[in-house]
């Protein structure tokens, strides 16, 4: 099967979730000893997990983490802190353990799985490292698109892949993660014009940028929207023009696991931007997706607000890697614990209020 | 020694943090692989917590969650879902490990202590309740006060007492919990008076109260402030006139807590209102608080707002028995894990940033 095919096909197969599952999962959600729906939004995503699962009683079996690493040459124009050369100092870090995302996903019992998808160098054979490389760091989205529409769709198909071999192995939780140096800048370009918002709504510092690169950042945000302008004709084409290799990578999990029917817990800013391109090619998509956490970013709120959805936790991280997604999973499970382990109204011989 | 002086000598006791203790967290925050602060709150937990147990590399040994269970004759004026009977079949159901908390407490691995602190009538001897009842139920707010003072120090000192034992066990982590049919009404009542906050800005619909319901509400607790409004002249007799036995122990617990130098995390709507009369008795004991959730009660909001606190985290929940504080204590000890197990720029050879 050629990329464009897996593609096609990909996208064919994602199907809405059945809301009869989430009525049966509220069945049993409102027997358990407890005022009817008083664990608020948890008892939501334990309804919608298990909607997804389609199973009475679902269990997570494996979870994993999938860092899509990538560069972007607009890093030139001076919109980070860090230079380029510290997304493959922090690849090998978290090959090695040391990173966040490593602490985290310990702590919750999780693999975490790293993938060149778009780094500008290549790091050479590292154990602990997938070598999918699709392009040499995105192109300056400044002058020009981030890569070509073949590539976009290549890169959404190491996604899909990934996830594809997720699914076929234990894994039942799927999380998106990324290391870009400079992705903040792609991925609010990204919002601005899939949420058709002003840029200044959607730029952030990032990972520190004092004031002056700020309103650098949104100067260059700007010029790439402009400059991409005409290239911007559906969603496939925006993310060919404004996006970054990992970003599509984020954009094919999240498609790769709804075909599969497994749930995925989407990160932060940058996982919100590749999952809002799966949700503009395929709006079934979003009863798969969770939202882990609200960035620090404005544009995240902005993006909320936008799509009418609800983060798990708001703790003002700004780090990515998917260590907001490790923080949602432990809650996710909490959720599915308390449909599964809970006793009923009628086991405790308790009848119900009103 | 008497209760008296047991509260007296602990009130005594406790003594802020040292700020010092939170310079050198940051520092070690600050040498982590990830841009400065950008895991937000969650290092503010981790920098509160180390200084806290003031310790290089803490490590949190065991956790305890503590359900304080009480009764409230103010039920008999039709403020609650569910008759007080409830309160008595709810404990059964937490000891027999098939409640919400005893799920979420396995999670995290967490152990489950519930007193009988003010129910109002005697379960008998049963395994996994310790019996320390210091009044049948509290009386009837709306009528007089909950307790004389003597009975509030009592129930205060049944929570300290508690925390001298967790601490002088291998206990690290405290959490508050509570389980008294009817304790939203006493709660409301003691933010309205101690928050200085109009009565419908604080009452709202517990466990699931109907619109008539929530204007009864209103309406009886409008009136317990009026009645006992001039038995408040200080914070314990705030807590004597208004509060619960249940909502004396937490407070306990946390001033207990607190002059053993452990940290508490403070469930929901009820362990603020037992939180926030510690904090009006020692305002230090503030330091070693951790606010777990944000309560679906409007009046926790609020009561956030006026004291200028965070929660960690906030899905709307609304059940109690320290469900919340199960779920915070998650995040708290990833905080933690951040902080004792991150690599440092300086190991993964890497140039921190501006």
């Amino acid at each position: 099967m050629t990329p464009s095919e897996l593609y096609d096909r990909t996208l064919r197969m994602i199907q809405p979730v059945s809301p009869a599952w989430i009525d049966k999962a509220y069945q049993r959600l409102d027997s358990l000893t407890k005022p009817r729906r008083s664990l608020g939004y948890l008892e939501e995503l334990a309804a919608r997990l298990v909607a997804v699962l389609h199973q009475a009683q679902s269990k997570i079996a494996g979870k994993r983490v999938f860092v899509f690493a990538g560069d972007h040459k607009v890093v030139a124009e001076g919109v980070s802190a860090y230079p380029s050369a510290v997304t493959a100092l922090m690849v090998k870090n978290i090959i090695g353990g040391g990173a966040a995302i490593n602490v985290l996903a310990r702590r919750v019992n999780a693999e975490v799985e790293v993938i060149d998808i778009g780094m500008a160098e290549d790091p050479g054979k590292l154990k602990g490292l997938l070598r999918l490389n699709v392009k040499r760091g995105a192109d300056n989205i400044a002058c020009g698109a981030a890569m070509s529409a073949d590539e976009a769709v290549r890169s959404i198909v190491v996604g899909i892949g990934r996830a594809n071999q997720a699914a076929d192995s234990h894994v039942t939780l799927m999380a998106t993660g990324e290391m870009g140096i400079g992705n903040t800048t792609p991925a609010a370009a990204l919002l601005s014009v899939l949420l058709d918002l002003p840029v200044r709504d959607v730029v952030g510092t990032g990972t520190g940028l004092d004031t002056a690169g700020l309103e650098r950042k949104r100067h260059i945000v700007e010029q790439a929207v402009t400059v991409n302008r005409a290239r911007c004709t559906d969603p496939l084409s925006v993310l060919a023009a404004l996006g970054g290799l990992e970003i599509a990578g984020i954009c094919g999990l999240c498609l790769g696991a709804a075909a599969r029917e497994r749930p995925v817990i989407v990160d932060g800013f940058i996982s919100s931007a590749g999952a809002l391109v799966a949700m503009r090619l395929c709006p079934a998509v979003k009863d798969y997706l969770f939202f882990a956490h609200m960035s620090a970013e404005p544009g995240h709120r902005k993006f909320f607000e936008k799509e009418s959805l609800r983060p798990i936790v708001s703790l003002d991280m700004r780090l990515g890697e998917g260590t907001g997604a490790a923080i949602a999973m432990q809650i996710m499970e909490d959720a599915l614990a308390i449909y599964n382990e809970m006793a009923t109204f009628e086991q405790a011989g308790i009848t119900p209020g009103a």
